[in-house]
């Protein structure tokens, strides 16, 4: 019988069982007039942490790969820091040392690459080298090591009226550089770890000009509070796949009303890592211990994702 | 021939003339396709200064007004208040002493009310209280002192595909907690001035409760910096009515392309007030010495609007 509906299926990339039924009955409740859970359009806010939860984040982050070829640049012509750290590891490709700077030491660094640029420049300069070059680890261009069952959750949400947001512990200006072209969210539901900025006028014209002082490191409780500053309601829905992610999803979570909260365990070793407590840059120890007394649903990459990367683009 | 068009103006509060016609130029260029100065829908950013631009801030913002019925009720409860500044002046409903805080001082005072509160309860207070009272100098409700020019216009830019976004000094969670009501904007579309907030878990429940300490007044500079945190797009329209919306104008103006910003001037003593220059809490004086310079649209409130305030709700 299921192949009758399949055209109708907004998931296909989900497997049919528990947690998509959960996902299917939970939109179904909030988006049907008359149902006693209806939540006006206004209301449907889901937001979604990035590394890990919308594309691949092993063995580094995909911004740290960005940060290793600006810093080869760097290096170029500024050849002491060749010998520097973390100058040295991003150089070397060093993945051990790139990890033991730790969560906040790793982002740190990445969101001091580029100060001085524009906000403006600094987009076309990510989205240059994304369009350029391709995921190392995985030798696929990033476009393609984003995560098809996440694609389609976020577009069946939005075709409900749902606004998806993207809340992360990465850069903010990194991530709207490509947030509208890879995940179809607009910079402005980008909300991420950010650098102060400087506004500047020259010969006549003003610039937004970004500076290597973090203003904000977007993690843990500090999720919350950015979203009470950029978005101003709690969501219908959140999405994460590590500790980082904790708080956003228990405020999600303990709304009233209906609400679903959501942790993507990584644990197919086949098709993409299986890792959680021991991955130094982004570990998940609490949500595993807690994710039932606390009702975040589970997400299995390897039962319940159907497909994990999208078919080559021609 | 006007009148076999009247229907169809999607203005008609804007007099026919000079500016009517800039903003008509202004949309059709850039939204219609196969024009040199096209722009696609996600790149149709317009921002609106608040206090002054969408409605009336005399003798004083709306927000004081707020306080002032605030103070009334802390006062209630510590009555040593009552004889300190500036409590007594909101109390005494003294004007002038209110306009010697000066514009910083003055939002300050105004974004500390309430601090305990969580967000969500803060923005039931606004809306009970705004829905319950008047304003005490117009004597009209609050949804009927918004000017019925700028709600066509920003519908008039909604239809065309355009996000409005209000920046403001005045406090986000305050105009948060109406915008949608009043403007048709959603929170997430709302920028202002903010104080810190904490994250807390009480019971196993999640708040984000406000605090007192101010974490950005959002004026001048800052509502440049505000737009590349909150929007990360450069705004294709501004309009703001005083110095402190230079900067933002200014910003969106020296945009590459085609790009509007005006400013409203309060011209009109018998139907609103006539003020710029001498208003402490926010003048208009380098934006009248420099406004034909920096090509910024001056909108005479006199001469270009049609009706001022909407007609009366049933």
């Amino acid at each position: 019988m299921a192949a009758v509906f399949i055209e109708d299926d907004p998931l296909p990339s989900w497997r049919d069982g528990r947690v998509k039924s959960v996902i299917l009955d939970f939109v179904a409740a909030v988006c049907t007039r008359g149902s006693p859970e209806f939540r006006m359009p206004g209301e449907r806010i889901a937001v979604f942490d990035n590394d890990g939860t919308l594309w691949c984040e092993q063995p580094i982050p995909v911004q740290a790969y960005f940060a290793r070829d600006q810093v080869a640049a760097i290096a170029a012509s500024a050849p002491s820091l060749k010998d520097r750290q973390p100058f040295k590891a991003f150089l070397d490709q060093d993945v051990e040392t790139i990890h033991d700077l730790g969560r906040r030491g790793l982002f740190e660094f990445l969101l001091s690459i580029n100060a001085g640029l524009t906000v403006d420049a600094y987009a076309r300069r990510v989205r240059a080298w994304l369009s350029s070059t391709k995921h190392p680890a995985l030798d696929r261009p990033y476009p393609e090591i984003v995560y098809q069952p996440q694609l389609e959750l976020m577009r069946f949400l939005r075709t409900n009226a749902f606004k998806t947001f993207v809340v992360s512990a990465g850069g903010m200006y990194f991530i709207r550089a490509f947030a509208e072209l890879l995940y179809g969210v607009p910079p402005e539901q980008v909300i991420g770890s950010t650098v102060r900025t400087r506004f500047e006028t020259h010969d006549g014209h003003s610039e937004l000009v970004k500076l290597a002082e973090v203003e904000a490191f977007n993690d843990r409780h500090m999720k919350v509070r950015s979203i009470g500053l950029h978005i101003g309601r709690r969501p219908l829905l959140a999405f994460g796949n590590s500790d980082s992610d904790m708080a956003m999803l228990h405020y999600t979570r303990t709304g009233k009303g209906r609400r679903l909260a959501m942790l993507l365990h990584h644990d197919d070793a086949k098709r993409e890592h299986a890792y959680d407590r021991e991955f130094r840059i982004s570990p998940l120890i609490e949500g595993l211990n807690r994710r039932e007394e606390l009702h975040f649903e589970l997400v299995s990459m390897e039962r319940d994702w159907h497909t994990i990367y999208p078919a080559p683009r021609d």
